[in-house]
């Protein structure tokens, strides 16, 4: 890029300039009226979400490229959708800008975003691009789901395992690694690499309801029920959770809270990376995984003999983690008893960072 | 109120805390998840508009209460999914606030918003709250359309006759009465305040669907025409348009551009308040109706047969005001010549206040 484009700024080219530089990220028939029009599946319920970044509050240009912020907002949004086991249909991106800021800064945002959202068949559907003291991103993201497949915080059972869909505390472990350059000495490149990866490209796990989906209809053909049977199952078997974008604690937490129950945790069973035993003391190791935030991944709580065979399906870094307890308690169980018992809450997650 | 509560800031209570606070005005049963679920009714088509407002920007605390830039904003983007022909679901509040803002200003702001969404049974679906160092309210409305009744910008045909739903320029005169105390002194109380009312608190023509289904309809039972007839009829009658929140002649030169056609207006066709004669010069008059903006009516375009009985069964203020010719100008014509004919632009309108 020459230097004459990259210093090109918003207030140069005015509002309607940049949506014009932008189309090219959005679909054309979609671009146009007053609203863009979405076909939903039928018998498909609509899901909602809704995200509000703010420079200087939710990311900054001293550790995200434009690029990452994009993918990260998307991201976010797109984990939302995951979470409540629906497929997305499409964002909305409303964008205030300081006329100051680069032309092509903010086409390093939608580059960002739109990587992301094009691996999972994502388009941009509209958007408002208005003045502001403050570049402000707003994010909506639409998706689709069956109404009995819906995955909500409220429907954990006494006996439920709890799984994750993946390692936890990466993302933080990217993330100090960025901020303080003298940590991870002895971690190889690659491995700080995809440390740093995990926290600068977080993956939604929109791959994991598919599984989910599988896991579920061959409980019902092993034991050969009915279409009916299959239908009672179906809302017999609610699959409860959320995503663990403000921590597993955190998520754990929230779902026993929703849910009306406890949880006791196995603390040698909760995946974190192996280059953790590398430069974190075991403390250390624990603390980003149940406190880090941004891992992205799914929190599910469902029956215990679907739990094994969901696991396995779901390969690298899925667990499970722990189960649903009468009570109101989540606690941390360490079997090698080298930790006693400790129960989890989340503001122990703030003086973990000091926030 | 009493003053202790007036004071309360956001930074005393936090994100979290303003959240529980402004749970009231949303659907229990729709909070708590990762996203918020909404049921689409079978075959109809899903429509997203989205809007970002900024303090200092789009709305300020001198010429606008928080309870009225809350009822504008809402009634805003249920104005653009009128527009595309579509009842309103649900929006999403995305809410960015300085920590000084008080909490009465945004529980001031979510009352006006749920007052105008309440007449249009209109729910609060889901948001995100956060920080951010200037107060920034971005909204995503979604709504749903039959397919073969949504209204596009690009559907005109030469030929239609061009409907305004109802008069134009009210809202600006009252935005020049609140900020001009000096204006108007030929008006009495009531005069004024209806002005200033159509600048703070805007009617989404929501209202125009049912009638426009109506009317649409009625051509099809006047001829007897079959089942299947009436589907192609449908699909034949594409009704074009857009609402006219960024003015009247905006809104016809955005039908003319996107459907490829020009248009004529009748100058005195043109529906204008009744009180602008008592204190408004004829060209400060058109001025107003043409490029005054936010007066959200509806603009659309409708084979002439029809349009007669639609402005007749709409009544107050709704007027056929010209028709769509073949060509790229839109044209404005004074029957009475007392103006000599002139081409629309969109320059003209910024020319006209200054901007």
């Amino acid at each position: 890029m020459n230097n004459e484009l990259s210093s090109l700024q918003v207030k140069d080219i005015g509002e309607q300039g940049l949506l014009e530089r932008l189309r090219r990220f959005c679909p054309p028939e979609i671009i146009g009226d007053d609203a863009a029009v979405l076909v939903t599946a039928p018998k498909q319920s609509l899901v909602v979400t809704t995200d509000v970044l703010v420079d200087g509050v939710h990311f900054s240009n001293v550790t995200t490229s434009p690029e990452d912020a994009g993918w990260r907002a998307a991201a976010a949004n797109l984990s939302d959708l995951a979470a409540m086991g629906a497929s997305p249909l499409g964002i909305t991106v409303g964008l205030g800008l300081p006329g100051e800021v680069r032309v092509s800064w903010v086409e390093r945002l939608y580059q960002g975003m739109t990587e992301c959202l094009q691996k999972y068949n994502t388009p941009i559907v509209g958007g408002d691009i208005v003045r502001s003291p403050v570049t402000t991103l707003a994010i909506t993201a639409f998706g689709q789901v069956f109404p009995d497949r819906i995955i909500r915080r409220s429907a954990a059972i006494v006996g439920d395992a709890i799984v994750v869909t993946g390692v936890h505390g990466a993302s933080r472990a990217g993330l100090e690694l960025l901020l303080h350059l003298e940590l991870g000495q002895d971690l190889n490149d690659v491995e700080k690499t995809d440390l740093i990866r995990a926290h600068q490209r977080p993956q939604p796990r929109l791959d994991v309801l598919p599984i989910l989906e599988k896991i579920l209809n061959s409980q019902s053909k092993i034991v050969r029920l009915s279409e009916v049977e299959v239908q009672n199952l179906k809302s017999k078997i609610p699959v409860a959770g959320m995503d663990s974008s403000d921590g597993l604690a955190d998520a754990i937490i929230q779902i026993c809270r929703a849910s009306g129950v406890g949880a006791i945790l196995e603390y040698r069973q909760i995946p974190v990376p192996k280059t953790f035993n590398h430069w974190l003391t075991e403390d250390q190791a624990l603390a980003y995984a149940l406190y880090g935030g941004e891992d992205f991944e799914l929190v599910l709580c469902l029956p215990q003999e679907l739990a094994s065979a969901f696991v396995q399906h779901l390969g690298q870094g899925a667990a499970i983690i722990g189960s649903i307890t009468s009570g109101s308690t989540v606690l941390l169980h360490d079997e090698q008893k080298k930790f006693p018992d400790q129960v989890l809450s989340l503001s122990q997650g703030f003086q973990h960072f000091g926030q």
